[in-house]
């Protein structure tokens, strides 16, 4: 056994320090067969990062993106000028949902755009979706969605007159079939519910709870924020009916780059959503005195789509295409399986819970425990260039991307959080 | 008197070579004596393209963008990762915000805020301005107005039962004071108007007309889309109540880039915007149970902020800092002047219109004309590298970005014109 290069202060006790080996060549032999390792380098190195662990709140950088955004500003928008939104601009939101479709989602064509943020998208197919039952009068929903799924939703239901219904699952389990089927009823309009769940990383069973809405005659609306990127869904198959999802976390679109909005095709020119604006026209050039929505998926765009800001994203559907979602969504689960085993061994001892369920196929792509030093080891860390997401009040949320993180960065993130907690 | 270096095929007759050598000289004049010539240099050079006319649709790039891009992408996104909201991109909004109404809007601090779409920013301000009258039902807006504000103001009307009422002014002339004191009523919760005209350029007169509004006890929501960064306006003095406006105009923000509302501080706590996001909350890490707007502009955010699309107009507010919104206006009034009294000389004989009006001070900074055949003359010219904006059915606008144009492009855009229509 080689010696450990920690400082004395630092080391662990001897009765860790097999232990650590045995976890450090685990992670050296995953990273050593991992058939993703050379994807690593396409990111942007952080000097001064030893582990970034936040991939899920905000994916890194590719190494040519640089250069793509210098191509972009001199040719693109400076020489083509306004040619390009008749030249390529205008299709792009529909070509960009396409694609993200076809390599994330499970969704044919016709169906996803890119657009707004997260919480406006959540708002427009809401609105839309309660519309389209007007004699039913409820909207169900987990107490633990995320901040802006709720207030998206109370905001809706206040300004229609509904009612909420709050699913209250165990967090680390999530959301369960018999949970939703519990709790629709016969004056369901919509079930809002995240197919991953932003604190625990649960995984909801989306085919089930589908089926479930759908037996009451409600409509869903699943949030793919924390699973869009690193999960394969199969949103046509599953019957889905709306969905939303951001592009800045696994997708690596850069900060608050823009959403997407799936609807499903059987519900195009029936639902309509309530913010009419001239790039959802039918004609967006006619200037016509009233306003008549477009056939499709364009009808959910509402402004100017933002170019700039989905630029980022192309290069990272670029990877995950080479690389399939579904050999991305493996070595997520070595990951976050590597991280669960190293909490065991390294942070249990210490008093830390994991929030987390130990079954890779029921999470996410990332793995929260607790502590209650957490707040202030969350600072040390992120001045020692070891990055975790904070959640508050005493949580650790280990966002695991799997094409910029290898085995021993996210097992160093927990030997760190070990360390950071004396 | 120097020949002109045209072919002879392209030459003028014989009748108009004095008037252009005048119009060139004129323009070379007003060049030399350009204080703000020097700026022109700072734009992407657009190889093939000998006169860009639309400045006002979609702003140049500056030089310096692609490597602040660049820094971006490798320093605050890429190494700083997360950490950057915390250091800086959560204020961003409105530190930017604060800037465009301090340089641009004469809006102290605390009342601009950049997020969203013109569109969304609409829906959001106008559903506030609405539900602030409850006991008012109708909303008062102008024919001619942009589609998208017309859109969005017949979507709200229809989803809160309110009536519209059309002002129907000569175009050319745009909205008067008198038409907006004969369509308010005791009735009129909200007027909805556009300070420049979009086709003719017609300048509406801002303070009067928000006099005549607030006359009635109704609340104005001013589209500064075509003025912001090229007229100076006065919101806090004019007593303005709300206002919006996009930045990839004349603040050359990059296609799509986020737009910006204002929201005068006397309405704050009052008013609130119906698509509530975690961004907007009091408290945005909470994570609270239920939404609790922030206090201030902030509650007029939704989602996540689109950090990379506000990057582009920082350099272009630098700019016209230095410069000054006045001495950009200046500027627009003699590159619009010399543009009309080349139409006088030299399309008028040609059975061209002029659709904007005669007088700079009455004007904002583009001007249209009309001819039959302007949707085979923009085709042409485009390809020509001559680039102005077609207007749906016979106009070309022609949108002079005082910062990036020379009154020798202008004129060589009239001049192109000139002979496109042979």
């Amino acid at each position: 056994m080689c010696p450990t290069r920690s400082s004395p202060a630092r080391s662990p006790p001897p009765t860790w320090r097999n232990d650590v080996s045995d976890l450090q060549a685990l992670a050296r032999d995953l990273d050593a067969a991992d058939p993703l390792r050379a994807h690593l380098a396409a990111f942007v190195e952080a000097p001064g990062v030893t582990a970034y662990l936040d991939g899920n709140s905000l994916g890194r950088p590719l190494r040519a993106l640089p250069e793509r955004l210098a191509d972009f500003v001199q040719n693109d928008w400076g020489t083509r000028l306004i040619r390009s939104w008749d030249e390529q601009w205008m299709e792009l939101p529909i070509e960009l949902g396409d694609r993200i479709g076809r390599i994330a989602l499970g969704a044919v064509a016709g169906q996803t755009v890119v657009a707004d943020s997260t919480t406006v998208l959540l708002y427009k197919l809401m609105r839309a979706a309660v519309a389209a039952r007007p004699e039913r009068t409820e909207i169900v929903i987990e107490e633990g969605n995320f901040p802006t799924d709720r207030f998206v939703t109370e905001g809706v239901a206040a300004e229609r007159g509904l009612t909420l219904r709050w699913i209250s699952p165990d967090p680390i389990i999530g959301v369960q079939i018999a949970d939703v089927e519990a709790a629709v009823t016969e004056q369901t309009a919509l079930v809002v519910l995240s197919h991953v769940d932003y604190r625990s990383g649960a995984l909801a069973d989306m085919k089930a709870i589908t089926d479930a809405a759908h037996a009451a005659g409600a409509l869903i609306l699943w949030d793919l924020c924390h699973s869009v990127g690193v999960i394969p869904t199969e949103l046509d198959a599953c019957g889905v009916d709306l969905a939303v999802g951001c592009t800045y976390k696994y997708l690596n679109g850069g900060p608050g780059s823009p959403a997407f909005a799936y609807v499903n095709a059987r519900h195009h020119g029936v639902l309509r959503q309530p913010i009419q604006g001239w790039m959802g026209a039918g004609d967006v050039f006619a200037m016509g005195d009233a306003y008549a929505p477009a056939s499709g998926i364009r009808q959910f765009i509402s402004g100017t789509p933002p170019v700039l800001g989905m630029l980022a994203m192309q290069g990272m559907l670029d990877l995950i295409e080479a690389a399939t979602i579904e050999a991305v969504r493996e070595k997520s689960k070595t990951l976050t399986d590597l991280v669960v085993r190293a909490f065991d061994e390294e942070l249990a001892p210490r008093g830390v819970r994991l929030l987390s369920s130990r079954d890779a196929a029921a999470r996410g792509g990332h793995v929260t425990i607790g502590h209650p030093d957490f707040a202030e080891v969350t600072k040390s860390l992120w001045a020692d260039g070891v990055i975790p997401d904070f959640r508050f009040p005493d949580g650790i949320r280990l966002g695991l991307s799997p094409l910029s993180t290898s085995h021993a960065e996210a097992l160093s993130g927990v030997l760190a959080v070990r360390d950071a907690l004396g």
